[in-house]
């Protein structure tokens, strides 16, 4: 995950424009729409826009059109034109990396999340963008695959809930399917986590470091895109339009205790690896101070010894003087000499040991 | 402990599913129905669960029904619909491992506490949702103790003011139960801390270190659980359900009392076991520095003896030339070495401790 | 200063008990009755309990019973008895070790405040318990010397103010002794800390940095206690209850200006404190490296001589070659050898002179 | 950039003053007014002011001066007759490196922004004032480059929204273009820490540890004065003032949602750049630490080796004792040294890989 | 300057008490009294105390009394009985060093400010206590300089704003003058710290720190004393005492505006000695490594070779053997050992360079 993820407009650009992003290679996108009331239900899935998706809409059904993929700015503006969205919201959904907000027009409501995607050791975020108004709900999901299918499957249940509901309770159940996303994803961290300090307990390398490195990056980045979904979803409980139902609060405060949930865990997670770094360093240099030691402790014995054997390596004429290094010439001086540098090195290692550095 | 320990459905299954965690062994759980009123009392324990426990309730009586272990999801459906409990909650009595919080459904309060215990010097904590009807206590604990039996010997005196008092009061007796039980353990905690503490500054090992952190770890995620529960009472002590009677409010505000003081240990744990791995860092570091200066002044002292001896192991050919070290000719040559030695060692001895090396 | 020092009855117990805790030795109670009013004083010293304290109290006269050391549960529960105070309330006298709070009875008040204590180089913390009703002043004293003996002196005066102000005034008066033995105790705290700056400026050893660490631990117990009586000031503000009459609220005020003081003043300690580990640590691997410096350079210097003087000291046979080290048999061979070696240590000290290593 | 950037006057001179600051160089600076409505659009581009600007002001038309560059005391002494300006603002447009701030004069409205520039590497920030009156716009600047190019080719266009709405959304224009300059130069400083990210994690030195520090130094100050922003677009929000048009607050939402987009990135920047101090010290340590353990495992290895050559360079005399190193004289002496040599060579090298030292 | 500068009086004195404080030398206080109204003005300038300044004050007339220096007790309580000021506010100037505050009082407002002096490369703090009433405003100054010089002259001048407006304006202009005293003494401060890093990034020493230790000593105690200046002009402003008329609160307004940005410049301050000091570490570290990395390389490459010469030094009796080292008495044996020497010199400055080591 790059550091700056947003696409933006050159600054000075009039509000709502939807130019391409030239360093973006525009992906097609699949468009699915849905219409369902009690009894009913009917998909249309296609490759292509579904522009008449609401042309008759008969009263008391719900339409839900989504869209996965990055639509083109064309497209958008048409689907913005059809449904009246407003030229800001439009621009949010364009512009994809936004952070998560809840934004309230006269008769619809916008919001952006953040999806947390985890593969191959690595967490992404894509952004999914979430319209509604009385009888329709549009959602635009940014990333490789559907969040969304299990709702499609729950909603194909003659039985279910959400064929009952109006479009606040689908927004609803298209919300907490993106939230509940994160606990598969934190549960996959977590474990990585504790992998992590498995090894780094028994004393990692570099490259463990590196990859402790890259799990306090991406959380310092999703902290920073989860964390508004919370205020998103207290805004959307505390507000009074009547686009959301009394009946429907109960399951968006189930929503926020998630991603409270949620937040608590980025937290302990963040403390963990902090205190994980901590760890690491101080079993580096314990490890080291060990080796130093050991080394050092080596080194030190064999100077002195060295010193003796080089002490009987010089050269003095025993011909011009008796004091000219007798011992040399003792019956037991070499005998004597092993003596001494036996005591010296039992003397050091005992030294050592009494001081604890062995 | 592990990180990650809530359980839950995958993202997008409909709300209030009892479905089974297939990693957890569902253990067997055990039920007690208590019934009492002021002059009277019965208990009906058993493994069995006891759906008629509230089929004639007389006016005035109060019914406590406790389930000791984790009800599987059948059960919790069956009590579900005997005393009408909400489908969410439900949902959240069955995925343990949630964060405290309380819930005001339109007759009934829905609790969630965390209970720690403290056992084999490790810190663990479980599940306890509690449900309040007007004349109705549900309580569901999912931990290997029972934390409730001091209350159910209160109501079984005659003179306990438990048995006077309404479901409120029973409710409080439990919540307290609960939370003071966060004293022994966190009074058991701080013993443990100061122990560490003494040995660290004994210069404790690498052992000690992993022991401080595990103790970090497990504050960390002590942390994460009780801190809601403050919150949970503050709610309960402002909420305006009739549930609550005033005269139990004082209570309450004793127990809210109680997690504050819960929370200062916690903080203050927090600060201490910080300082403890400061205390940690410099110790092991001084005792290195230790260690290396002596060696090295050992090993710097030995180091110029060592070159003197060298110099007069020299084979400069005296016959040669009369400047080829004349010194190993002189009568008092190997005894001057000597001096030279022993003035050299004295002479870096005085230098290193006037410079307070030594 | 232990980390855990709160009384607690087992978890389950009955609220308001008052049973004896095994660990602590009752200490003896000393009791003492004042009554005055603007005229008139008496004062009933006492080491046992005096019940009748308030038998026959003429209108418009304060009553105020102090209790210095650890009163007995009975004592508490006949004190109690008589004055009709909350069982919650004694039950927080006799666990003593509570965190400052105020609590607020239909006609009485209850205030926890926690007295700091400097002797012998340690801070050590009491808890003082007041009660205030219309004439009525209980104040309850954990500690070894009685706080309010100057209270005593000035309410003996006769022009005292005191003496002409009600219960609320005298109350005041009690709180303002225990707040401010903050400033002794933390002036005397920071005279310490400066004196310790100075040694760490100075390099100071392992026992310096134990006695920070101290401090450290001795602040962060002082700050838990001390920060909830700047909010039991503001409660006590805030409050309409009518015990506390307008008048008082300046002083009170004053009161509330101490508390935040002394916070500021802990503040400040701690900051410092963090900021004299950083130092500790900084000069001790100053002074260590400066060892370790010149001891290398020594032993760089004499590295190669050492290799020099070995050179010569091969027994290569002359006889055998004019090619075997005919250096030895120069005229000049060994003053040669000299030059080279003091050449070699010239050159070195100056290429460490110009490094800055030396 | 320094850390001190405020202009001010000595403390005591009288509020409204515009002496001019000695240490700064007065640059020309360039005005230029503009007058639009629906159907028309006029210019006038010149170096000197323009004082007349408002002479003649049909009805429906929005006046808009902007000054790029340091206008003089005098300059704006002038303007601030012209426009009845309050002393207070213009002193404020004086002093350049204000704080931003809105503040609310009775018929107008004046602001404090900060426009960041990123050239060469490093940031910069510049002032932009502005004042709101209901039919006219003022705009400061005191940077090198005019921000407002964008929006002044916006107004030329026909169609412009720009053209048909008040003056109230010309100001949003304006503080649009202002705030979303943070975008590229945020982006730039994003890519130029991944690149340093880059570096560090290959083990970049002093120079990388010298850039990063910069870059520290930078977030700081932007953070400084960036974070203000949200706090004006919250007041301007807000505010009950008829100067801002209902429908020109939706505009003003979305530039306060950039503001908080803005900050989310330098609060992510500065947590990767705390990392990034970490990761290059701890791979600093690492190198260090892997260069003097293969240097000492070589200095360790040899140290018995040149013992073991020295013991046989005694000069003990075989004709005194055949005790005195009968070694010497063994057929197969030499050889076994070698064997000895190469044997404790070998058992250090094992015993060193055993313990994963080399 | 020291940790703890407030002075207080033992715990338990009665509130009010003016006491003199023993360890402080009671210094001459100079005492002005300006009488002004809008065209008249006089000063009584004298070192003694004038007590009749409010004696004969004529309708509209301003009386400003300025006490420079430490009043006695007895000053005070004199001026207390003029004025009729509240004794909790005389104590409050009596005790210097407080924290700085608003109090109002029925009639009259006190307020406690601190002045920031910088004299020797040393950042001190002064009180200044004022106090207001509807026609008269006393000014207390503890410091060695008059801060309201310019005020003075400011007055003097018959075109002046001050002259016409009233007392409340005259205790804006004081206020200010006291708070704008803050953007030199940070100027000069932040001059230093850019000093510093300058010295720190080329490799400062030992004195560089401890220079840094006491620049962040002084923050830390600026902080203290300045941030609550923040509050005292936020309570100013939100009052509703017709003392401070509604066109001065545009003023105070600005003067808010200073203590914010004061406050900011102190927290950037804290921000970068922070960052200061782990560059101060990493440098120090940095030059530490690279010496003992040569020095080691150095060591580490004479070993081998003085290996290799302690070799040939052995006395192996080649008459006893053709094994024993027959290199001795080859033809090239000497040029070929340093050939040796050479080759193992070359390969392991290869080896050292290959990785970066040197």
């Amino acid at each position: 995950m790059a550091f700056f993820r947003k696409h933006y407009h050159p600054p000075g650009t009039a509000p709502g424009s939807l130019q391409a992003h030239p360093e973006r290679s525009e992906k097609p996108c699949r468009f699915r729409a849905i219409r369902f009331h009690k009894e009913h239900f009917e998909v249309a899935e296609d490759s292509e826009f579904v522009p008449d998706a609401r042309a008759t809409v008969p009263e008391g059904q719900v339409t839900w059109l989504h869209a996965q993929g990055q639509a083109s700015g064309k497209q958008l503006a048409a689907i913005g034109d059809f449904f009246q969205l407003h030229a800001l919201a439009l621009e949010d959904v364009h512009n994809t990396g936004q952070r998560p907000k809840v934004e309230e027009y006269d008769d619809q409501l916008f919001l952006i999340l953040a999806l947390p995607h985890f593969a191959d050791g690595e967490v992404s975020l894509h952004q999914v963008s979430l319209f509604l108004t009385t009888d329709t709900v549009l959602s635009f999901c940014d990333g490789p695959s559907d969040p969304f299918e299990p709702v499609l499957k729950r909603i194909q249940q003659n039985a279910s809930k959400l064929r009952s509901r109006g479009s606040d309770y689908l927004l609803y159940a298209l919300l907490d399917a993106v939230i509940d996303q994160g606990f598969p994803v934190l549960e996959a961290f977590g474990l990585e986590l504790e992998n992590i300090e498995e090894k780094i307990v028994d004393g990692g390398g570099r490259e463990t470091l590196l990859r402790l490195h890259a799990m306090k990056r991406e959380l310092i980045l999703l902290r920073r895109m989860l964390w508004p979904q919370r205020e998103v979803l207290n805004k959307l409980m505390g507000q009074e339009n009547k686009l959301i139902k009394d009946e429907t609060l109960v399951y968006l405060r189930d929503c926020y205790d998630h991603t409270i949930q949620i937040m608590d865990l980025l937290e302990t997670y963040r403390d963990m690896s902090v205190s994980l770094v901590d760890i690491h360093l101080s079993s580096v240099s314990n490890r080291m101070n060990e080796i130093m030691r050991v080394l050092t402790v080596i080194a030190t014995i064999f100077i002195p010894l060295t010193f003796v054997v080089g002490l009987y390596g010089m050269n003095f004429s025993n011909s011009a003087s008796p004091w000219a290094m007798p011992e040399l010439r003792w019956y037991y001086g070499y005998p004597l000499v092993w003596l001494v540098l036996i005591v010296i090195t039992i003397g050091m290692l005992w030294f050592f040991r009494r001081r604890h550095w062995l």
